[in-house]
């Protein structure tokens, strides 16, 4: 059955007087995201009823799902009885994103449902700064000890394994906490049940500081193929860990803010329709008038070329092309490069390669563009040394426009300045300027005027 | 210790009169990943030798990594007692990889070396276009059936785990081999050992068909926050799974792609310095020539207006800033749209809300920079009049840009194109000649001329 059929299905059988058997049913043919998404259409009370229906996993999990601000209320109006075993179910890094989206009274009010040493776990995990390392992690995993067997860690996760979220690991510690390995739910069963843990645990891993940004840590996860990453502090404690589902969130954030920032805007803080007109003005105007008032230095330039330009008024026909090939080919070039420097295929060192490659790119561009340039200025029908002037003025401004587009992102990232600022657009003005010099200043050469 | 320096005294080691223990110890300390890279630095000689002192899993690991002609020339050259396990221990898809970047013929040499029933599997997954679900899938997973118990279950997964790359969660299937269900290796070892798989496994799962795109994969696998997805066939039977860490490649692949392809150029199939200067230029003179081309109908539209720019020369001092500032709304609003079509945060179907929401932001931007050019206009000391026209024409060509940018990102959405050809460069082409029209327009009835 699709969604929407069970959806519309869940609503009527919530109307009628109650069959839970029923509607139990229906419910356990959807996922959780999904369950999600019928809570989010139905009315308060339905919604409230629904959950209390639930199987408390199902119902946690899919609140999980919610936003923040819908989750709170939610808890906040379910009896007690039922939102603290809720609570405790939920994912700790879910948790700690909902208290801090609300106030800080209602959160102290909801952590109260919380036994007293996961409160001041949630409390710790609440005080790792947005985009770290630390406000990603959760602590839902399971410990040992190094030199548990593998049959006594088996018969802690049947103890503990009911409320953890993530058990295909298991972190190996040692007395202070600080971790020792990292062991398999796979390798602890493959292995002779008397073994140590820190035996068949591997002790060469890779963990990360509270303090990383998530970026980076995205990088790392992505790049070794990591299930989850573990959160250390400055004595190698234990912390929490990452896991791979909030990295490919990550990872959709960061490319969407590239491209926003590549498209010459400051990227949005939600989704589209969330972001309310004043919200996308502010994120756009920022730069729609730094380019605006940058850009009218190219006003400037054109005034001090005017006397060639009324003495040949068929050069003011080509500006918008010339100077708007110079934007194509930038925006082509700091678009690749901006990306390349994001997933570290290129770094600062690579500057004179990167040069080398882009202006040898552009030269053949350049010489394509430019005969094409001399035969569209022959079908106009204006003079053959117009032509001439158009066809150079584009060689030269291709490659002048690669030059820029090479060095910037690069210098930028090495000034630890987000390359991606060098949006298309700011490409575009900053080349704009300069393409009128080369052309008018050709013109002048050529046209001896 | 860092890499690189592990790097230097591997290499020491391996020349020095062999100390294998030494080595040993030394290789232990990388991750896979890392290894692949001391690997790839290493010459031939070094590289076979360095294998052959490698414990099986952890050479498979670390070939992995490698690129496929890189993979293939090694195992080629390796004596087949060797090649055949480590053949064997590569994950399925890394190894269908391998087989279609070589040779027809090599791949069916190197096919020889592995057990007739693998090599039918792959030969079976090696047919599979790319791009598709089918190609990111791997056979290396447990299934289980139906009737079996907990028990028998962890004695199969100890008998067949050591060759299995997934064992996490345990594939439930029936006599014909379809799908009836996945637990979790958690699961199974919470419940009492008696217990039947279909007693705790989940039944309703969400499977793929192996002709799924692999964009909705990633989609589906990111949105429900899935560790693996299985993949089915038309009788529902189970034919691979496909894991995160594909996934996360993909991601990777399909966000570079759309940068690459808002930037105005076609996306480049390779890591930026193993594209050619040739294949550098193909990927971005299609793009440019059509704008070049196409572009050039503005210095139609300035010509038909020649004997205005004649009146007022003035008034081409503004071009570029008018046109520019259009291209640059287009730009930002384009990038937001198709990133937002990309993750399906958009739909055709809210056409007419995204138009809205467009043109109110449009009307404040244009505003905004109407008065910063009159402003600028009266701060370079040409006429009033001229400023009223360029601030007029501000406000219009960042409404018309607006529409036009909003409208069709979600037509060719619909039209099945991908929304990304409208790139900022070419929405910036496109209203550079309407923005003409428009500066152009206005000034001929505010100037009277």
């Amino acid at each position: 059955m699709n969604n929407a059929l069970l959806r519309s299905e869940i609503e009527l059988t919530l109307k009628s007087p109650l069959d839970t058997e029923r509607l139990l049913d229906l419910l356990d043919q959807l996922q959780p995201f999904d369950l999600a998404e019928v809570l989010r259409e139905l009315d308060e009370a339905a919604r409230l009823e629904l959950i209390t229906h639930l199987p408390l996993t199902d119902a946690a999990e899919a609140i999980e799902y919610l936003e923040p601000e819908l989750q709170y209320s939610l808890l906040n109006r379910l009896s007690d009885d039922i939102a603290s075993p809720l609570l405790k179910q939920m994912s700790s890094d879910t948790v700690v994103d909902m208290l801090l989206a609300v106030h800080p009274l209602q959160a102290e009010k909801m952590l109260r449902l919380l036994p007293a040493d996961y409160r001041e776990q949630i409390n710790n995990l609440m005080s790792y700064p947005e985009y770290t390392a630390g406000s990603l992690m959760t602590v839902d995993y399971i410990s040992a000890r190094a030199y548990w067997t593998g049959e006594h860690t088996i018969n802690h996760i049947r103890k503990v394994g009911h409320e953890a979220e993530i058990v295909s690991y298991i972190y190996v510690t040692g007395t202070r906490g600080e971790l020792m390995g990292i062991v398999s739910l796979k390798e602890i069963i493959l292995a002779p049940p008397q073994t140590h843990l820190i035996d068949i645990a591997t002790t060469e891993f890779i963990s990360v500081p509270a303090e990383m940004e998530q970026e980076e840590v995205a990088q790392i996860l992505s790049r070794y193929n990591f299930y989850a990453l573990p959160v250390v502090d400055h004595q190698r404690r234990l912390i929490g860990i990452i896991t791979y589902d909030d990295v490919v969130d990550v990872i959709h954030e960061e490319a969407t803010e590239d491209i926003h920032k590549l498209g010459g805007s400051q990227p949005l803080d939600e989704p589209y329709f969330k972001t309310s007109i004043f919200s996308l003005y502010k994120k756009r105007i920022v730069w729609l008038m730094i380019l605006f008032v940058g850009g009218a230095y190219t006003a400037t330039v054109l005034e001090s070329y005017q006397s060639t330009l009324d003495q040949v008024v068929a050069l003011s026909f080509f500006i918008p092309l010339l100077i708007g090939t110079g934007g194509n080919t930038g925006s082509q070039i700091v678009s690749t490069l901006v990306r390349a420097l994001g997933i570290g295929e290129v770094k600062f060192g690579d500057l004179f390669r990167v040069m080398r490659k882009e202006m040898l790119t552009g030269l053949f561009l350049g010489l394509s563009l430019g005969v094409i340039g001399l035969i569209r200025a022959a079908m106009m029908g204006v003079e053959t040394s117009i032509g001439y002037v158009v066809a150079l003025s584009a060689l030269f401004i291709v490659l002048w426009s690669s030059i820029v587009s090479a060095i910037l992102p690069l210098v930028l990232h090495r000034l630890k300045i987000d390359p991606a600022v060098v949006s298309g657009p700011l490409i575009t003005t900053l080349v704009d300027g300069t393409g009128l010099i080369i052309y008018l200043s050709i013109a002048k050469v050529i046209l001896n005027i």
